[in-house]
């Protein structure tokens, strides 16, 4: 049986496929409209001989219709509009294929084969443009009663602070990219715009400003972090997106805020990793939603959820 | 197979058997030293003829060595130290025994036989002396890396507040039965000593001060289970200890906090709902024990944790 992974992001898609035990990235190029992009895929995937059993993983941003295997309309494909990409794949190849948005896919993906191997209960933070997470609890993702587990860039860390997810105070609003330069936008910054790249750099140059804005996220983070370590108890949280680049800026903010926060046997238990598969993480995160989709079939067939 | 549960509770004691899928409680009794409690746990317990494939649950307060079936030195039971109670009843009557904390052993309990039952992802919340979750995902209980999950009581609602679980301004400081009265000395309340029962009664009477009390904690409260319902996505939130007596007097400030904190889909996924068991959830959490340990049978021996 041939694992097939379709990662379709905002602006890159990848194809990867599963030859023991790892994934071999076979194609990787720049986003464009659907028709463009599809054909693109198909001659990656044509180029990979999948036989009648293939199984087929498609990891994309959402909103999507799981269940339905259909892209609806996320915001940043615009045009990708209620396509049915489950059944496009099988049309073509056969075989079968199922569909998760990228967050839970990620934390899949890190779970599988990057910084979560052999754990059995970890949580993912992306720590990108905005802030979420995928949830691997008792050996499996969980993905809660209406697919909504994880939207932790909605929890509120202060009663006010920088606008994330809607809320002002919000963990995405003090930890996501964007929000950490809107953070530093009001603590002062001089010029009127700035990027988390910028302020790394700043911080790594010792400008003072770049680094109490750097401290005031890092110490933010392990706010929140203490929060899913005390609710969650897990064995190893890793962060996505930014962090892998400037973990060092913020962990000694980071660390004191767990110490004062986190119960300590909790803290104990947590290790906290950088995410490892970087670049990679797209095909990888589309290949373990096959093997995800593979290990729950049983339950998923019984619930009457499976797509063909 | 005979079920049967054994409640090891601070000032009361009950015994249960599973018949037709409901808890009949056949025994209870105030709490006394180990040997007349014992006594009293083996007359009801021969009394219901166990054979010799009989398995007993025990749900009783922490500390104690889950795996190794032990209760250590539990504050709320003053000479019961290192006592191997797995053991102890095994010995006697034979077949096998499996010991967990009550916070989690309720949670099973309202999950098998009371307002969680037939859901898949359910928080139960202690709500009584301190303030702990039991956590049932993914159609089974939750304990995390080191059985320190739904240690909510920890979480951090406020910079500052009454004291709770070592930590001034956490949701055990601000809901808890305890909490909540001190809140109440906080808030200027004329006597210097006061009961949730006191505040309660107060404020169905229409004292402002009560009420003003009450609102505060109902806001807490909606504020923390915001923050389990955008981490955890869960179908149903059990409330247990004070709430069913005095849900309506918190309800309009909890509603509230919720419309403004939680996210809306996975508040709209949610029901809200006072335990039902009551006294009687002892027997019931008991019985809930052997049960789980059943269902992860197989599970446990693999990993060695099997307890005969």
């Amino acid at each position: 049986m041939q694992i097939i992974g379709i990662d379709i992001g905002g602006t890159k898609c990848a194809v990867g496929v599963l030859r023991d035990g790892a994934v071999v990235e076979v194609d990787r190029f720049p986003t464009q409209d659907y028709t463009a992009t599809f054909a693109r895929f198909r001659q990656a995937v044509a180029a990979l001989k999948p036989g009648p059993d293939v199984v087929f993983g498609i990891s994309c941003g959402g909103p999507l219709d799981a269940a339905r295997g259909v892209i609806l309309c996320p915001p940043n494909l615009p045009g990708w509009v209620d396509i049915p990409i489950c059944r496009v794949f099988t049309e073509i190849f056969g075989g079968r294929a199922f569909l998760m948005n990228d967050a839970n896919a990620s934390a899949l993906a890190e779970w599988h084969f990057g910084a979560g191997k052999g754990c059995r209960h970890m949580v993912f933070l992306t720590a990108g443009t905005g802030m979420g997470a995928g949830l691997i609890l008792n050996g499996r993702l969980y993905e809660g009663a209406s697919g909504d587990a994880g939207e932790v860039g909605h929890l509120r860390l202060r009663p006010d602070g920088p606008l994330g997810f809607g809320k002002h105070g919000s963990f995405e609003g003090f930890c996501s990219g964007g929000g950490i330069a809107r953070l530093a936008l009001a603590m002062g910054w001089p010029q009127t715009e700035v990027t988390l790249k910028d302020l790394a750099e700043a911080a790594t140059r010792g400008d003072p400003l770049a680094r109490q804005v750097l401290d005031t996220a890092g110490e933010r983070l392990g706010e929140a972090l203490a929060l899913l370590m005390d609710t969650l108890n897990p064995e190893r949280i890793v962060l996505g997106g930014y962090y892998p680049r400037c973990s060092e800026l913020l962990l000694p903010a980071m660390n004191r805020a767990l110490a004062a926060e986190a119960l300590p046997s909790a803290r104990a238990a947590c290790q906290i990793l950088p995410a490892v598969l970087g670049e990679s993480i797209g095909s990888n995160a589309a290949v373990a939603v096959a093997l995800h989709a593979l290990d729950t079939l049983p339950e998923r067939v019984a619930e009457g959820g499976a797509k063909e």
